[in-house]
């Protein structure tokens, strides 16, 4: 596997509602950091907050328009452009963002997400 | 040039204020878009948006944290991540944010930079 196809496949299991298979790519220390929100360490702060959204939306569909990435699994980053799309109820809410992905020893390290906050408060809202 | 540096000399112009050598890099029609502001599209438009910031402060200081590249000059992209510094008076103005650039026949297409609206106006405020 490379720094490109770990990225999918934990993507993939976040819209698979898998959070098991997606945190067990994630190193035990590793930060998720939301900019505009805030930043957590270790899995479980990380099930806290995706918890909540995988079981109170119906679908998760999370489109990378563009990826790339660099170095390898034992020390890689991946940049990615994504559009993550939640269906709450009968409607998908959309947040246009830009992830960071640093990989360490084979495992996801460091997840940061850059979006507008008023964006996604709006989009939720709907 | 590949497109990795491509946009570190793009960056680098602006850091020297030299907005006609950065636009020199980007094509007639390419894309500016601040995402939870506005896109805009052209060269004039660029430096329009671009010309007050350089203008209205002394020091520019665009620190790229990270950046992966694929593809090559006549079809690439370049995904960043990056903190932007301007110095207005004595204060140091920072806005952390995520860059895409797409490269097409040697020139910049595409500028999108995604960040928190709410964050640089509380920076712009001091």
């Amino acid at each position: 596997m490379t720094p490109d196809e770990l990225v999918r496949t934990f993507i993939n299991h976040i819209e698979a509602k898998d959070l098991d298979a997606a945190c067990a790519l994630m190193s035990d220390d590793c930060e998720y950091d939301n900019v505009p929100m805030a930043k957590v360490f270790g899995i479980e702060a990380v099930k806290q907050i995706l918890g909540p959204f995988t079981s109170g939306c119906s679908e998760i569909n999370w489109v990378i328009v563009r990826q790339s990435a660099t170095g390898d699994m034992t020390s890689g980053v991946v940049l990615n452009e994504r559009i993550d799309r939640f269906k709450m109820g009968e409607r998908w809410v959309e947040l246009p963002l830009a992830g960071v992905f640093e990989i360490k020893s084979g495992k996801i390290s460091l997840w940061r997400d850059y979006f507008d906050l008023a964006t996604f408060q709006k989009a939720m809202a709907g």
